[in-house]
């Protein structure tokens, strides 16, 4: 039979996403991975969380494993009230909501603000989850470069207003300011607050993607672009992935009431409500402070690593090579000799028992084809400094 | 700031569900419940759910805590090909993938077969949360009317036929087979072949919905339709919510393998895995033999609780009322004297301490406003008949 007439458009756009794609290469066993940007297991925090979760289940089980609210668990949501304050976000209960991961919410957000016909601008490079999911609503991704403080604001107003002038529905920029996903750039204080003010002047939303923020290394990074919005422009979200596990599926958005009342009801047709378990055993390691108490550590644990890439970098990186110098985060973005094709590299590259992940799949144009994304979350420093001479040796 | 110039269409389809918001209305304590369509919670295996949570913690934690695949946990995946053939159909893993509840998989499916300009047939009454993810996609819900053997043949041959001719595009049908939600009508033996064979000759897709069937009373529901589906037009919902837990958020989709590759790849930019703990519990409950090991006795709960409000309708109803006697499942329909609006009972109900949801939202067209639909999950069998004498009192 063929099933190609049954399908609707999102058949068209969705995109195999190429990381995921590349899980089975990259997992051989015994390879030094620099490629999945996943926090490191050995952070779990494993005894307290077996200990949550099956006397959640004795104690309260008859709500935790029943159908529950399509916004998610009030406890938590009010813990993330006084979270988001310490972020320097002002809030309310009203204004959360809880997703199954981020990526939901760029999904029920994507939903609710891009259809065909809208265009969407994003960082080169950026996120690829955050694009796709925006892509598959129907919406046109267009990229703005960035520089070492984060996303050109020049090229912003340029491309906004080439493309009105052309008719084209410009509504959203999608960012990712602190210590991003692929590059490790973060959005300068000064930037954050202008680019604040050029998404008023062009009447545009901002989407703040931040998974990251709280994994700094020294300092922490300016407020978020949030903490400065009083016209209510900015939609903001944040993640228990990187800070407690991913595999407990819980993460949330800030937005205006209205736009919450929104995408609840898109959410409530999408999977009724998120896993219960999951978001009370995160609500219960928030009671027993197992984020914010166990925080430091984490951050001085990714720093070394981070660390040892950069060292090993400086010390082995030919000729021609520049890289990121990130203060927080998962990632360090390389750039080769312009004439180097990082995806032919890759495979030479699993041959010697190291995995990057190419960087063209994180451009939504113009993509640099000589860029390639490493993650310093997955090895111990040892693996990662020779690897990255391997590594080095290939360039 | 106004925000509905930012969205898109989908924010004007996505419609509060009516059930879900009378919730707080319905919760009240002491209320005698027919409303909510959940399973009891008195029928968890808490003990064994709280074990091997902390054990699945303990013992593979780097893996149920950290992302995973999205096509879903491979063990239960193998586990299901087994349990479709148990009810008759052949598959095998490439035709599966777990989704986070079968509202998950609605709305993927939705998001893959219909969009603005495609009709999509859906009985009348029919689930909510069904029309809803079907609705939010773009796709126009017309209904089928249905009999006590399900849904009217005859009326989708000559509705089919009518729309073509006016240029709509015809593509599916949305059925859900054993013990409807909301009506506790089964498609018959004879009607599931003639539906299939209907669907061949006007080339549809079937989406068969399938939560309910294990839970039968004496004797099992006829196969389902994606038994006897030589040509691969069917595709197939099962859930574990009604026969474990709801809140751990798993349920599977059986489909041909060029489905389930786009569904996949449209559910990786939604989320990009379910809870990895949910699933890892399920597949472990699995092989203790939770789900079949108790099985039997969960029948004989559900089929106490029905009998219970059978009786009670048979003492006590009023002339001029009809309801269904299902064989199976969660739910009866109930019609009063057509003069009788039961959205308007509602209130002096609930006033009198008993719930049940009005018929109405139930319909995407021509809606029954003297019906009601009433679960006999909640309550035990005293509180179902004390509850069911109040009601008929109202009517």
């Amino acid at each position: 039979m063929e099933y190609v007439k049954f399908f609707s458009n999102v058949a068209d756009w969705a995109k195999p996403n190429p990381i995921r794609r590349l899980t089975a290469l990259i997992n051989r066993p015994g390879i030094i991975s620099f490629a999945g940007g996943v926090p490191s297991p050995e952070t779990f925090p494993y005894e307290q969380i077996a200990e949550i979760s099956s006397r959640l289940v004795r104690e309260k089980g008859a709500e935790v494993l029943q159908y529950g609210l399509t916004r998610g668990n009030p406890k938590l949501i009010e813990y993330l009230v006084n979270q988001m304050q310490k972020r320097g976000v002002q809030t309310k209960t009203e204004e959360i909501m809880l997703t199954s991961g981020s990526q939901q919410g760029l999904d029920l957000l994507a939903r609710l603000l891009a259809e065909p016909g809208d265009v969407v601008l994003a960082e080169l490079p950026s996120y690829i989850g955050g694009t796709f999911a925006l892509n598959n609503s129907g919406g046109t991704l267009t990229g703005i470069s960035m520089s070492e403080d984060g996303i050109d604001l020049d090229a912003i107003r340029s491309k906004v207003i080439k493309m009105r002038d052309l008719g084209c529905q410009v509504k959203l920029i999608y960012t990712i300011p602190n210590f991003q996903n692929p590059s490790g750039i973060t959005l300068s204080l000064e930037k954050r607050k202008a680019l604040l003010a050029l998404a008023s002047e062009l009447d545009l939303l901002i989407l703040e993607d931040d998974p990251y923020g709280e994994l700094y290394f020294n300092t922490p990074p300016p407020p978020p672009i949030k903490s400065f919005d009083t016209e209510g422009r900015v939609i903001y979200l944040g993640s228990f992935s990187k800070v407690l596990t991913p595999g407990l599926r819980t993460a949330w958005i800030v937005a205006p009431s209205e736009i919450i009342s929104k995408v609840e009801l898109i959410k409530e047709a999408t999977d009724l409500c998120s896993s219960m378990l999951d978001q009370a055993i995160v609500a219960e390691c928030v009671r027993q402070d197992l984020i914010e108490g166990r925080i430091s550590k984490l951050r001085e644990f990714y720093q070394i690593r981070c660390q040892s890439m950069l060292s090993a970098l400086e010390k082995f990186a030919p000729k021609g090579t520049s890289w990121t110098r990130p203060t927080g985060g998962l990632f360090i973005w390389v750039e080769l000799a312009s004439q180097i094709d990082t995806t032919e590299l890759l495979s030479s590259a699993v041959e010697q028992g190291v995995a990057f992940i190419p960087g063209a799949p994180f451009y939504v144009n113009d993509a640099k084809t000589n860029s390639l994304r490493l993650a310093f979350s997955k090895e111990t420093p040892e693996r990662i400094a020779i690897g990255i001479e391997k590594l080095c040796k290939i360039f």
